[in-house]
């Protein structure tokens, strides 16, 4: 295996003087819980002891000395002094004074609760917070927080951008000390679910679910995840029964196809007992579902959940369906209306244990979409957001494309389902309309590159993912400023500067690439690069339909009225070309370019604009990022440095292709007369 | 092993009118030659005798009945009668009286001889022609007559669309039934030399010259060839002292790297003593060459000409040779003129058996381009013309694309080498510069298909470049005729409507693609199907660079100046928008959309016609086809129309396509109110 190194749980002796602090605390550990609650929180404690303060901690049982670190169960811990009310994944960290010992009180009801209160605890020490003003109360604000692995057997990752898969190779499960470290990663960041396998399911990882080979080494698999208060899932075919059963059918409504689910949840029960459940890619691009027997997705996933309600198993079905065999000739099919037309009339309909798992935006992670209308849309079925981590229409971990930013703008997204401050984060934390089982899921970035991620600054897209599941109101320019601090340490310079870029740098690489909602001129199938008319004429239905005058398409009440599947006043301020938010102008209106924005602006000279801005941004990035030479461990830097320089060269790419292209259109020159490639 | 049909070899009982005609020749077969001599030309004789005369030849040494069928050795004869001299591959078949027997004699040197004549003899009596015409004298035109497989060891086939390698399976050599039916076709039609393994030699074909397992197999697979007069060679990789000979180096003038080749060699030859010899793709497209270690292709060609020439082996060095890392924004490099840029400095340097294999075209196989100005350049090297049977750029074998047609422009172009009659076929054939080592090779478009070519009647494209090897001045009218008779017999209907067919569709797709030379517009990688700016942005230097008034490049002496490669008057002829071919017009010349061509059209209302007529000629296709139902046995007539049908949809595809491109680019509409979509 590899050399690999450990994001923001590396740990480095700390300063002689917080030493001196912290070693107080660290010294004796109370224990008022079960040796088997508390194995995991103990050993990353002693663990990050050993490593920060070079110190091994005594276990204890009762309160002798001045101070005391105590580990408690919350029941046990009631009868010391009054305890939060907490879920049972939370904890809280209270400084408290106990039988006269000055303590430092972690509780929690849960093994995975002690886990997420140690990794809070470490991260704070980390952070130089002093213990005696820490009064920490965290609960997780959604139910799942999941990431999604699309990872194939054979060790290949789709959409991955950070080297190979870490769960699979050459067609076998792998499991190794990088297996753990990967936990611990997950856990340190709030993560309690993730799915092994690509939601494509082909080939071997069909039998993922049958083969007792297989299922042995999920079971392994799993025993290390619940350590660390993780589960795990699978991605299924829905054609199983056909493929493995060697029925002629996978009829959701067939006796055998359901006797045939029910027995193989019952066997993948036996292997691993607190198995997550199945999450599904149906009738989308090809992979099979109900409507191939003349079923709905209801009939569908109702089955799925039907086979896993009696262990506690659940079912994430993808509403990620549409015509994928669109004709570019016919103008009234609309991509971005499939989600909600297929599951909008479905609400309802779908068992307790199912939950519709929706990608953000109504087309496909592009760099910017308007939300998805779907999440406001379904009041009586369980919903999961779906972010993408890894970074397919975003740069591919060659460009720094810090996402945050813009997930928190899509989390607190007003769909006004309900009146006003009805956001999307309450919808996926199940609070808005007072359901059990929702949350996030975030598609993996991460692979078998020592710094698990490829581009270093690209963790920080995978540390934000967990941590805005866990607590979407978190402000992100906090996220990013620990997550700097706990991977590169606290020198000023390199903080403001990285904080700097990362919070910059979706917006430019929006600029350099597909500004006003623009999306999809990427060269096909690899996603890399641009290439303005790579998906003009294909089948994916994505279109621009570019001419001499005029570009985008209309998705207005009077063009394909995809607008009137949001709610007032969305679908109002979408609709109209003077109200609709110009980052979205094209996604959802066909635009002159001549056409004036607020700015004064021409349309087409706006767009060469944010092309030479985005570059000088990048520019920009290269000269914060070597102000920092010597302030960052050398491999890194050169890391960064090496992947800043190819972005600048690509941007530099994005903005002549896409202005010749605009230029070659419209014979408009740029105002300023920079250079424009004829 | 997969069943497949046997193309124009498809032998079936002769009517049976004609049979008693037949019947009387074949019964006796007189040999005036060694056993050894004619083993094969009799297996053909006796296999066809039994097929098509149901009749089983006894082998005579003297002349006493009435008639006979006399194989005799040149020599031998000369003393009956006076004989014609011929090339080592050449034959005569004669109907001559001999010792008092009305004999049909076929004479020839050597064992390939006997295998064409015998071939020629059965084409013949299938075509119905009676013995007592028959007045055959034959000998190649060129002396290489060679196909070239791209066919990869785990059994892909680069640019192929006919099933899967027949040379190479999951790492292994094939040899089986097949292979030697494929010698038999081959055979048939005047191929002397066969490439097995793709240009592009990566992986385990590295090994191929080395590997001593492989060598095993490549000599069972040359004595094979070997009865039916083929010589094999192998593709190889520049970089192989190094990734086979541990070299540090290949660099051509390293004493060790030309002792690794000498010694490659002696092992080659000590298992087939007969090898051909090497096809290189050097310093093109990522492949090694003498470039990457400061040397010429002189220096490159030489060197591997010096380890085969003690073994009467042949280097043939590939020309295809270009910057493929191009920058778009760059107007001043342009890939036409890399062949002869590269190539024609090198005139005169190169061993006597080093042979330069040149594309027809200066870019790369597209439907219509300007023959290569490096064929009329090149006095003193020995030249290959390359053409690509397989229909990469011209339909995948899903489209009707009959290729002789175009070839035989290619072959009768004049360069004005010499003056006035300098073509093209009289360089290649090496009788214009007096070279001994010249010929025509032709990329496969064979694979393990049941019919060989995936399309059915691709199979005529096979058949063409064979013929049109041996003798490029045939007319194709008559090549296409005897095709369809012994493919599918001689129903008039069926002959007529198949010729139509064939001899109109390279005209007809060019229509609906891209005519007037633009070529390039497909999807990139795969290469099927339509995508205008597919290449547009890309590296590969294929550019069309549309804007809102003109397209095309100049490459004319005020552009690029390629033009200047040519010799007058063609290089004046090409310079002038008035003068240019209008089917070259974009490949020569930036031309406005409103340019009137000399049918006094716009060039846009031309390109929309063209495309519209395209369409219907496909339409015709489609009906000419089924008008022959009933009348072809009705798996290939299905098998046929299934293409047609596809053929037809993407017909309209490609129509639809470009006319929209051009519709957007300009706002133009067709003057006739057709279609275009918006």
């Amino acid at each position: 295996m590899d050399q690999y190194e450990m994001c923001w749980l590396e740990y480095k002796k700390l300063p002689e003087e917080e030493l001196s602090w912290y070693r107080e605390w660290f010294k004796r550990i109370v224990l008022l819980a079960d040796r088997e609650e508390v194995k995991t929180a103990l050993t990353e404690l002693k663990l990050f002891a050993k490593c920060a303060l070079d110190l091994e901690p005594s276990i204890e049982h009762s309160f002798k000395k001045k101070k005391a670190l105590v580990l408690g169960r919350i029941g046990k811990l009631a009868e010391l002094f009054e305890t939060p009310e907490l879920h049972e994944e939370g904890f809280f960290i209270l400084h408290r004074n106990v039988h006269g010992t000055e303590s430092l009180v972690v509780g929690a009801e849960r093994s995975s609760g002690f886990v997420h209160a140690v990794f809070e605890l470490i991260k704070r020490v980390r952070l130089g917070e002093r213990v005696e003003t820490m009064n920490v109360i965290s609960e997780p604000a959604m139910p799942l927080r999941m990431v999604n692995h699309w990872d194939n057997m054979d060790g290949s990752v789709e959409r991955g951008y950070a080297g190979r898969s870490i769960f699979f190779e050459n067609g076998r499960i792998v499991m190794n000390r990088r297996t753990r470290d990967y936990a611990r990663l997950l856990a340190s960041i709030g993560i309690n679910g993730v799915v092994l396998n690509n939601v494509n399911v082909r080939n071997e990882a069909v039998k993922l679910i049958d083969d007792e080979r297989y299922l042995r080494k999920l079971s392994a698999l799993a025993d290390l995840f619940r350590d660390y208060g993780i589960k795990i899932y699978l991605s299924v075919n829905f054609a199983s029964p056909m493929i493995l059963g060697g029925l002629e059918t996978a009829d959701p409504l067939d006796r055998r196809v359901r006797n045939w689910w029910k027995n193989q949840a019952k066997k993948i029960y036996s292997f691993v007992p607190d198995f997550g459940g199945f999450l599904v890619k149906a009738d989308s691009e090809f992979n099979p579902g109900p409507h191939f027997f003349g079923r709905t997705h209801v009939d569908g996933a109702n089955m799925l959940a039907e086979a896993l309600e009696p262990f506690g198993g659940v079912v994430i079905w993808r509403t990620f369906v549409y015509n994928c065999l669109q004709d570019w000739r016919d103008h009234s099919t609309d991509r971005a209306k499939a989600a909600y037309d297929n599951f909008k009339p479905l609400d309802g309909q779908f068992s307790d244990n199912v939950i519709l798992q929706t990608k953000f935006g109504p087309m496909d992670f592009q760099v910017r979409e308007p939300v998805s209308p779907l999440f406001g849309a379904l009041e009586r079925t369980n919903q999961m957001l779906e972010l993408q981590i890894t970074q397919e229409y975003t740069g591919q971990q060659v460009h720094l494309c810090y996402l945050g930013t813009f997930w928190k703008e899509v989390l607190d997204f007003d769909t006004f389902a309900k009146g006003e401050g009805s956001f999307v984060k309450r919808i996926v934390d199940g609070t808005l309309f007072g359901r059990k089982l929702c949350g996030v899921a975030g598609v993996s970035n991460v692979g078998t590159d020592p710094n698990w991620t490829g581009h270093d600054l690209a963790q920080a897209n995978l540390y934000t993912f967990g941590r805005l599941a866990w607590n979407p109101d978190e402000r992100v320019e906090k996220i990013v400023r620990e997550w700097i601090v706990l991977t590169f340490g606290n020198d000023e310079k390199v903080m403001n500067n990285i904080e700097y870029m990362l919070m910059k740098s979706h917006r430019t690489y929006e600029k350099y690439t597909t500004p006003f909602g623009l999306g999809w001129m990427v060269n096909p199938n690899h996603h890399y690069g641009p290439n303005p008319e790579g998906y003009e004429y294909s089948k994916w239905g994505t279109y621009h339909r570019a001419n001499w005058e005029a570009i985008g398409v209309d998705r207005t009440s009077r063009g394909t009225g995809f607008t009137l599947q949001y709610r007032s006043p969305w679908r109002e301020i979408f609709d109209s070309i003077e109200t609709c938010p110009e980052d979205l102008l094209l996604f959802f209106h066909r635009v002159r370019y001549d056409h004036r924005l607020k700015s004064g602006k021409t349309l087409i000279q706006a767009m060469y604009d944010l092309h030479f801005e985005g570059v000088e941004e990048v520019e920009e990035f290269v000269k914060k990022w070597q102000e920092l030479e010597g302030r960052i461990d050398p491999v890194r830097y050169k890391r960064v440095l090496e992947r800043l320089t190819m972005q600048l060269e690509h941007a530099k790419e994005w903005r002549d292709v896409i202005n010749t292209y605009f230029y070659r259109r419209t014979g408009i020159p740029d105002e300023r007369g920079r250079k424009i490639y004829p």
